[in-house]
This record gives C-alpha cells, structure tokens and sequence, in this order.
C-alpha cells in the first residue's frame, strides 16, 4: 500500500518528492523479521545505486581494517585542497540489521564535499548484539584520532548509525578521549524504545512504521537491555560537557522527526553549537535521492555546517 | 473533546505540558463565524492572566498614537542597559478577528528580556480586511525608523501576526526601507490557504483546525482576495534580498509546523541568519504559557537569539 498523501500536502513538497512517495511502500514488520531476505533484497537494490555513485563522482575505493575492523576508505577524485587532512568518519544506517560501509551518504559526501571518508563496515544483528557495533566502532575512532587528530574528524551517521554515533560520543567524552570537529547526524534513532509525538502521528506516513523499529529493529539489536538504558537510548544519557557542534537532519514526515527534536534541545542545553534542519513532508532518508530536490538542498546545509566548523578552526 | 494524546507521546513532554493537552478543547468552528462572542470570551479569559502578568513584572504601560495608529507601549521596570535605545515591535496574534496589543507575547518580553515593547493595536476583521492591518503596522514602522532607527528596533509576531510581519518586511524590502535589527516569529501564519504536511496530519490534534484556520480566520480576513496571493500568503513572496537575522518557533504538533519550516528554508535561501526552533509534542501557542517548561525553554531560546543579534552589532 503507497504511503498516504493529500493534495494539500503535495502542494508544499516537489513533484520529485510526490513521485517517490506515491510509489513508496513501509517495509513489512515480516520482512524484518526474515533478516536473510531482508538484506538480501536491500543490497541487490542498493548495488548498483552506489556503483553509479561511485562511477559519477569517480571516487577510489580502498578497504583496510583499523584495530582488526573492516573500515572503507572512499576516497574523493577532487578532494578540496582547503581541507587537506580532514576526513569523515562515517557510520552507516540500515537499522542495525542491514546496510553496509559503501551506502550512498557516505560515497555522496565523499563526492559531493570532497572529503575522503573512512566508513566502518560494523558487525550486524541478529548474529551480535548491542553493545558490540558500539565497541566495534569506538575501536576505528581510537585509530583515527591518532592517525589524524581528532580535530580533524567529522563524524557522520544515519538513522540506527545515529544511535552508535551518539553513544560512542557520550562513551568517549566520559572517557576523557578527543572529540570531533563536528557531528552530522542524518535522522538519527536516539530512543530504540519508540515513543515520541512522531513515533505516533507519522506512524504509517513514513517508510518505517514503528512497530518494525521498536517490534524488529530495536529487538534484534538490543537483546534483551532495557530500551530506556542511556546507552542503548543515548537520548536518555547524561552528557559530561558540551558536544562538538553538531547538524541533524529530519522531515515532517520522518517517523524520527521526535528523536531528532530531542536531541536538539538536549545537545543546545549542554552547551554546544547545534542546528536542527527539518525539510517540509520528507521521509526518513530523504537525503539519500541524489537528485531529490529537497534531499540536495539539506545534503547542502549540512556540508555548509560541517565546512563553516572548519574554517572557524 | 479533549485532544489525543497516547502514552508515547506523554512520555516525551512536561507533565505540565500533557495537563494541558489533557484539558483543552480545540476551537470550534462555530465560534470563529460567531466572532463577536469569541472575541469576547477570549479577552475575559485572557485579561486577567495579562493583569497577573503587568503585576508578576512590574510593567508599566502607556496608550499612544502612532502615524494615527493606536499602539501600546510597555515598559519593563528593570531594563537592561546593555540594550538601552533597543526596542521591541509587536504585532500581535488572534486569527486576525481577536486579541490586543497587550497580548501575553508583548508583556512576557518586556518582563524576562528587559526590553521596551511597541505594540499596534490595529483593526480586526471582519470589520476591516486584508491589506488594512498591514498598512497599519507598516505606518507604524516608518514612525519607528524615525524615532529608533531600523537598526534598535526587533521585529516580535505571533501566529496572525506573523502573516502581517512577514508581509509588512517584504513591502518594506521593495519600498527600499531599512529594515530591523532582527525578527522573532512564534509560530507564524505565513500561508492561508491551509496547504503544508503538518495542516494535514496536525489537524484534529492541535488548538486550531484546519479548518478554522483557513475556512473561518483566513476567509474573514482575505475578503475574496486569492488565498494564495503572495503578499497575503507570504511564503509565496518573491524576496528582493536577504532577511535581518530571523528565528522561527514552532512544535511537533503545532498546525503551522509546515508553514515555519516553509519560511525558514526560505528566508535561509534568500541568504539571512536563520533558527528554527521545534519543540518536542508541542502545540500552537505553547510559547504563550508562563510557567509550561517547554514554554520557557522556547522563550530562552528566542532572546537569546535576539541578544546574540544585538550584541554582534
């Protein structure tokens, strides 16, 4: 069933946008729970997405490992010779079961800002639970703040990546480690236990409803931690200091819109530099069209956060 | 009938915040078209909570003209010196058919940012119409650049009001006027014709309709005028340069969600400092409750925007 839309909410989005959602389908609380298939049928979809993406913007792909963790280097055919030595650190989304280190924000970033990007290929669930993608992680960005410095590094996540980022940061602040330069989070999922005013209102107006978040994703991941733990819900976690500045991207219509909103106001009241950008009627993952009108203006606004913290070092 | 509210989503506001979602009545249609008897409950409701607040800040308030134009001057009792000469101007809110300059907005900023408020009385529908308000407050203006100079005054609107500023900036802006120091937008009614996301799944779950929005307030003030019109719908205007730094206030449930994120792509578009501000579960108007957590964390937010304005200058 296509996801529901009204004239008065076609009225205020792009035609693009229309299309897309009026052929869009939810992905089935069954398919989740069918993990094998599930990744089976995501992957054969987004293969050649992203080998048009690498092929169009001529990015070189290396794979290495960092602490004994598969990491992927793309590597910009034209990196901006302004931010020579800076580099992304990316964690891919996918809802912790699915996805991997070459998805499309990570090769478009490396394309379109020009920054090479090192994305961790981390272990997916169901075969390993929370906490291991977390460690797994803070393992790569352990190597590269001595590889590069951590004031060289810009962290960027999406979605159930939003979820490693946030708690790695929280884990390496209370550790005392160097934080980024800045965070980019593209609708991160801040809170696995679903509630929020859009985990209920944009519940079956989004690709994800909320009962595959919470019912699939947030179970097979989670196994068995309270939903609430602050760090499996880093939107629940005391934050020892402020954060790096940090952009969030959501939509109207993104089911994490809430999550979104919250860490706002939380990551503001800590003390940092903190700009929510929220596009009218766009879904969760909106960013990743490439040529979505609305996904190349936010893609633009966050780049254009992530390079004015740049130049202000 | 009280408005929805389900455990997630009270697991995510102020308990203050779900008594009141848990108390209140949207506005019945009914009402609006019976203007006469709505314009009356609400001020006997309103004016003793604006003598509560006159009293809790000291104000002092005084009754002029300007340019012919009745405006309401109000006059914090302990003014801050780092802003002596700085002003506030206000346009109030009400659906254009109710309120008063000394709407709950005007006195809260002369009580907790300390700065002196113009607010214009101007005429209501339906006794007058559209563009009759605007060409009010615009009088008002000029008599302020006079007395002030553009760069002290702060432009304030709230709802309705936020359809005259808006207007009223953009005439100023191809009138050639200077144009003030900043602009600070509760929740602003930037499009009548009711289209956006949020118009259609926030409708049914916030203080006003759609309905009443657009079938009783907008068509009592646009008299036949096309709804659609860019200087009655705003967000449609063509902007002839860039906006003084603006920050805009919405929540996830506010009606005119989709109306705010509108305007603040489009006044960052056009190449000015812009804020947005969406406040988890939030409804039209919450801005306006004195004690409501979220309320006074949104209001915060708001001066300190404009203080960080006025002291770059």
């Amino acid at each position: 069933m296509p996801l529901p839309i009204t004239p008065a909410q076609e009225a205020t989005i792009s035609p693009q946008a229309v299309e897309f959602l009026s052929a869009a389908e939810g992905i089935p609380i069954e398919a989740i729970q069918a993990v094998t298939v599930t990744r089976q049928a995501f992957h054969a979809a987004e293969e050649p997405v992203e080998e048009s993406l690498i092929e169009k913007f001529n990015l070189k792909i290396e794979n290495i490992t960092m602490g004994g963790i598969p990491v992927l280097i793309i590597g910009s055919s034209s990196p901006d010779p302004k931010y020579q030595g800076r580099v992304i650190f990316d964690i891919h989304g996918g809802g912790f079961v699915m996805g991997t280190a070459r998805e499309r924000t990570a090769l478009m970033i490396a394309g379109e800002l020009g920054l090479t990007v090192y994305s961790v290929d981390y272990d997916l669930s169901p075969e390993v639970k929370y906490p291991i993608a977390i460690e797994q992680c803070l393992t790569v960005y352990r190597e590269m703040i001595v590889k590069f410095g951590a004031k060289n590094i810009v962290g960027l996540s999406s979605s159930a990546g939003g979820q490693i980022m946030l708690s790695l940061i929280v884990r390496a602040q209370r550790e005392g480690l160097e934080l980024p330069a800045a965070l980019a989070f593209y609708t991160p999922n801040t809170d696995l236990s679903g509630v929020g005013d859009s985990n209920v209102f944009n519940d079956g107006r989004d690709l994800v409803d909320n009962h595959v978040l919470v019912g699939a994703m947030s179970a097979l991941y989670a196994g068995g931690v309270d939903l609430k733990d602050e760090l499996l819900s880093p939107v629940y976690a005391e934050l020892s200091g402020p954060f790096p500045p940090t952009v969030i991207n959501t939509g109207t219509r993104d089911l994490l819109l809430s999550q979104c909103v919250r860490l706002y106001w939380k990551l503001r009241e800590a003390g940092g530099k903190t700009e929510l950008l929220v596009s009218e009627g766009m879904w969760h993952g909106f960013n990743w069209e490439l040529e979505l009108p609305e996904g190349i203006r936010a893609r633009k606004a966050v780049y254009s956060f992530i390079k004015s913290v740049l130049d202000e070092m």
